[in-house]
Formats: C-alpha cells, sequence, structure tokens
C-alpha cells in the first residue's frame, strides 16, 4: 500500500510500504477514507524533533474497518469509525478518570503511521467508535477533525474551563485554536476572544463564534486582553501552539483565579514558578483525551450542529503530501486534508 | 513599642518602633496577643531575599482592636480579631471571586510588621474577622494559625481538590503540610499521607490524621507514592516548601487528571513544559486567600472541632525573637509563637 514516510526534515515521500496485518487479537485494520496533516507533524518536518530511521507518521485518520482480531466486540468489518490519536483500553483507571491519551497501554497512532492507504489500530475496541452509519460525504471531514483537532479544541476548552457567563481568550490561530473557538461557544462560553493577524483564520474564527479579534501579539496581546477585561485578564485562556512566548501570553492574559487549558504540544518551554505561583491561574492541558468526547463530538457533527471540517482549505490526493506539508509548514493552509 | 526589624540576613532584632496610628480612614490599630515566625520569614533570615534596609517583618497575628478609622463599619475597639496576611477590600472582583490575596488595594503585611506589640491593618473591613468574644487563651494559637499556615494548607488541599475517596500526598512537613494533613482529612479524603523522616513532624501529622508516613524524598518518595496507589500516583498533592526539588516531587507524585496544590513560595522553580504536558496533572496555587476561609476556620476553632495550635512547639516572649528565629532556622522548632 501507499504511505508517507518521514526520511528526514522537509522530505517527507509518498513510498510503498508493507499492508498492515491484525498482530494481536484485540486489532482491526481500517481503509482509511481520509487523512491530514497536524500541526505537531511540522515539528519533525521542520526538524525539532529528530527523525533516527525513515518512519512513518500520521495520527488522524477516518475509515472503514476491514478486519478485527477475534477479541474485538464493538467494531466490525464494514462499520465507518473515527478513532483516537493515541490507543486506549478505555478500561484501565485512568481511562475511566477520562485521561485515555494516559491509558496504561497507551500508544501513538503516528507509530502506525495514518497517512496512509490502510492503518492498524491496536486496541480497537477502546480506541475506534463507529458512526451511526455510512456517512455522506459532506461530513467526511468534520469527522476526520474528531480524530484530533476538534477533541483537542474541545478538550482545551474543558480544561480552560469554557462556560456560560466566562470570557475565554484562545492563542493559537491553527486548527486547534480555530476549534477551540467552536468548543468555548458550544460550551456556553458568553465571550471568544481569538488572537490571530491572519484575515482567512479570522473569518473562520468569526463563523466558529469568535465576538472579538485580537491582532496584538506577546505583551501587547496580554495588554489587550487586560484593556477588554476591565484589567482583570480572561476568566478561561486557551493555548494551542506550544511555544515559550504563547505559553506566557495565556497565563498572564488569565485572571487571578482563572483557567489556562494548554494543548500546544510544548517545545522549549519552561515556566518560572514565581510568576506562576503570584498569577493565581489554574493550568491543565496535555495530550487530549479524544477518546471521551468521540461519541458525543460525533453525534453533534452527524445532526449537523456543528461543522468544524471547515478548517480544511485543502484537499489533496495521499500522493501529494508532500505538497500538504510545504502548504502547512509556509501557513499558505490552516489544515490539509488528504484522500487515500 | 517593641517590634522586630529586619537589619541582615541572620540579624533580625527586636527595637524600640514607632507606634502605629491611623493613616487612612479604613484602618484599624490593634493590640497583638500573639504573632508568629512562619516559614517564608526564613527566605530573607537567610539570605534568600533581599534586605535593602532595616525594615519590620511578620505577617501572622491576632489581637484586640484598639482604634479604628472613620469609614470602619464591621469591626470596633475591644474586638478579638484575626485577619489574613495580606490586606483585601473583600469586594473587588478578585475579591469576590475567591482570590483576596490578589485584591487590586493588596498589600502585604509584613510591610505593616506584625511581630511587634501592635499593628496597622489596612482595609479593616475587608482584611479582619472578629471572633464570637473573647477567646479562652488556650484557643488563642489555634486561632493564630488562621492567619496564615492553617488558611494557607486549608486552601492548598482545596487546589489539591482533596475530598471523599481520595488519596492525598503532601510533600513538606512544616506547618503548612502538617496543617494540609489536617485539611485535607476535615475535606473528607479517604487516606492522606505525610511525607516526613523527623519523629515530631510525624508523630503531628498522624495526630492531624495522616494515614500512611513516607519518609523517602525525590525520586523515591515519587516512586514510595507510586507503589501505595496502585502505580498510579495520588489524586491529590500538596506542595508545601516552595524548592525545585519538592515542586518536582509533588507533579511526578500526582496521577493523569490529578491535581497538585502548591502553597510553598516558590523560589528558584523553573518547570518543564514538555514534562508538566505529559503529566496531564493539574496545577493550582499562589498565596492563599486565608481571609476566604477565616469565618468557617474560626468556626471549626471556636467549637474545638479542629486544634491547628499544636504546631507551636515553641512559645516565647516577643523579646527573645531572634531566638525563635534560630530555632526554626535550625529545625529544632515547627513553629515559634511570639507573645508581645
Amino acid at each position: 500500500m501507499r504511505g508517507v514516510v518521514m526520511h528526514a526534515p522537509g522530505d517527507f515521500r509518498v513510498e510503498e510500504r508493507e499492508d498492515p496485518k491484525i498482530l494481536k487479537p484485540t486489532d482491526a485494520v481500517i481503509r482509511v477514507a481520509a487523512a491530514c496533516v497536524c500541526g505537531s507533524d511540522l515539528w519533525p518536518y521542520r526538524g525539532a524533533e529528530p527523525i533516527n530511521a525513515p518512519s512513518p507518521i500520521g495520527h488522524e485518520y477516518v475509515g472503514v474497518v476491514e478486519e478485527v482480531g477475534s477479541a474485538v466486540t464493538t467494531v466490525k468489518p464494514g462499520q465507518f469509525v473515527v478513532g483516537g490519536f493515541s490507543t486506549s483500553d478505555n478500561t484501565c483507571e485512568n481511562c475511566r478518570a477520562g485521561y485515555q491519551t494516559s491509558c496504561v497501554q497507551r500508544e501513538w497512532m503516528n507509530e502506525m503511521g495514518a497517512q496512509a492507504e490502510r492503518l492498524r489500530v491496536p486496541l480497537a475496541d477502546g480506541t475506534l467508535v463507529a458512526t451511526p452509519g455510512a456517512p455522506d460525504a459532506d461530513l467526511i471531514p468534520s469527522l476526520l477533525t474528531a480524530s484530533d483537532v476538534l477533541g483537542t479544541g474541545w478538550f482545551a476548552a474543558i480544561a480552560a474551563q469554557a462556560g456560560p457567563g466566562k470570557t475565554v481568550a484562545v492563542v493559537g490561530d491553527g486548527a486547534v485554536g480555530l476549534l477551540g473557538v467552536l468548543a468555548a461557544r458550544q460550551l456556553g462560553a458568553e465571550r471568544v476572544i481569538a488572537m490571530s493577524r491572519h484575515s482567512s483564520r479570522q473569518k473562520l474564527a468569526l463563523e466558529f463564534g469568535a465576538t472579538d479579534i485580537v491582532t496584538e501579539r506577546a505583551d501587547e496581546g496580554v495588554a489587550k486582553i487586560k484593556e477588554l477585561t476591565g484589567g482583570f485578564g480572561a476568566h478561561s485562556v486557551i493555548e494551542a501552539v506550544g511555544t515559550q512566548e504563547s505559553m506566557l501570553q495565556a497565563i498572564r492574559s488569565t485572571r487571578p483565579g482563572g483557567h489556562v487549558g494548554y494543548v500546544g504540544v510544548s517545545h522549549d518551554v519552561t515556566l518560572d514558578g514565581q510568576e506562576l505561583f503570584f498569577s493565581h491561574a489554574h493550568l491543565h492541558g496535555g495530550p487530549a483525551p479524544v477518546r471521551q468526547y468521540l461519541p458525543q463530538l460525533i453525534d453533534l457533527i452527524w445532526t449537523r450542529q456543528i461543522d468544524p471540517g471547515k478548517v480544511f482549505d485543502l484537499t489533496l490526493p495521499l500522493d501529494r503530501a508532500a505538497d500538504a506539508y510545504r502548504a502547512m509548514d509556509e501557513r499558505r493552509a490552516i489544515k490539509v486534508l488528504l484522500k487515500p
């Protein structure tokens, strides 16, 4: 089968890869209907994470089950499924607490390589959720977002305790930040301030329910958030980038007692204990347990209450994955859908 | 009047200081019935915080109101009062959110110098709480703890979401850590693990309701907490020291989705973003808004449901404050009460 293989920073190729097989009784193999490129895939693409040997990549996927292992009971061949970006047994103590991305049996789907024609999904019962039937074609992009970026924005909004009466600020205008806007509004936030200086992303933020746009960054961005909130800062701040600047911007934009939900994968971030101490902010985040939210998010999409698939502003055949990475890297595209 | 003045690290003297006066209509002046030395007072004593000029010190106090400004309405001369270690108007948006130590009018009581015979308390209405009457002498030490260490342990336990069904670990066996044990049990925690290697402190932890004692520190301490919790870590961890080692010990002892309540004043602490990200811990802390808890804590003490005053294992006259600092610095005493 065809699939993306990382060779070196900037050198991601579509090649012939071995067909996935059932290796354990809890595995499933799916035919990928759609995959995509994640902002976090750009870290190795840009050389910020090492590539030690040619490796598959991709962790966002929807598709049709082709085969299941003998122990799999909740999904069956022919069903359309959405899965989390990490595997989870959904039965261990961490999973039951709602932290499926800290499952004691966790594996990262990147290692299986979802940017491909077919995909092995370990712990299929605890990782995959079937849709109510075969989806209309126009629902597939939205279902694909549930696999990561929508679920991640959702977790960030929950970690930031977005809700009725709250003012939410969102740092980061990538797909996760934009879907954090959507999540905050779905959760009932009164006011959602998107921080973005790109007109196409501002437009999408407004479509997703942003009430304000702030174009300033860093200290000026913090000052603007304070100005918009009576000098106090936002109740809830979503951090969806993962850099030192974005984390500080998020913490400093939060009022005492407010909540930062951070989901940008941290790279070279160090936080000063004393600043954190006197900020009185709550901090929570990490790899989003999207599996927890899949049933709810699939329902919202299926019943057409939300349209998160709008974050895909470019669709390419899988064979043009290299172009997809380039478009994301150069920020010409918000998010690229790959069709195997 | 007599009061403690910091001159240099290790050189804290009791001297004649100017008598406090009402400076603003919102001030009160109290006659201090008891004050004490805080773990955080040891930072300048040990040279970890600069002393730029001879300065008063002390922020924990109980006493009798002598005089109030014309705008003060809730306390009056003759009443016995307990106050927070920072001033608060108790009416601004931060105060109403329960963060009185981030009051927009906040001043630190250390600057007024509570280790003295008399004390000016700004924003008296929002800072002081009167007891139901003149307290029995044996209640005074416990009431004094409400001014800081009890309220700080209480906030830490709440920030760590200690409660029914929870296993709570406490890093730090100073007065705040020990009262964190008491608070966790009062809040209904099922199991409270005190981390201490000093027998007198272990004994007090057990009296305050600890169910387990762990003597190991750092990585070995973390391993022990994991071992006691099925490999997952504690649900709630109280950090009551403020060093790099204690913060890491706290974060690493917490299970995914668990809560760290940190109240040790951070000194030279830097947190790695990526470790925090993958820990899935919640982090909350800072200067405890003890004013929020004063009415409840005074009631628990007044009705003799708790006896936090046990943390005072040494009582000295104010004139011997230098001895009090030495005993705390050398860890010969858990906490020293000073009688003006």
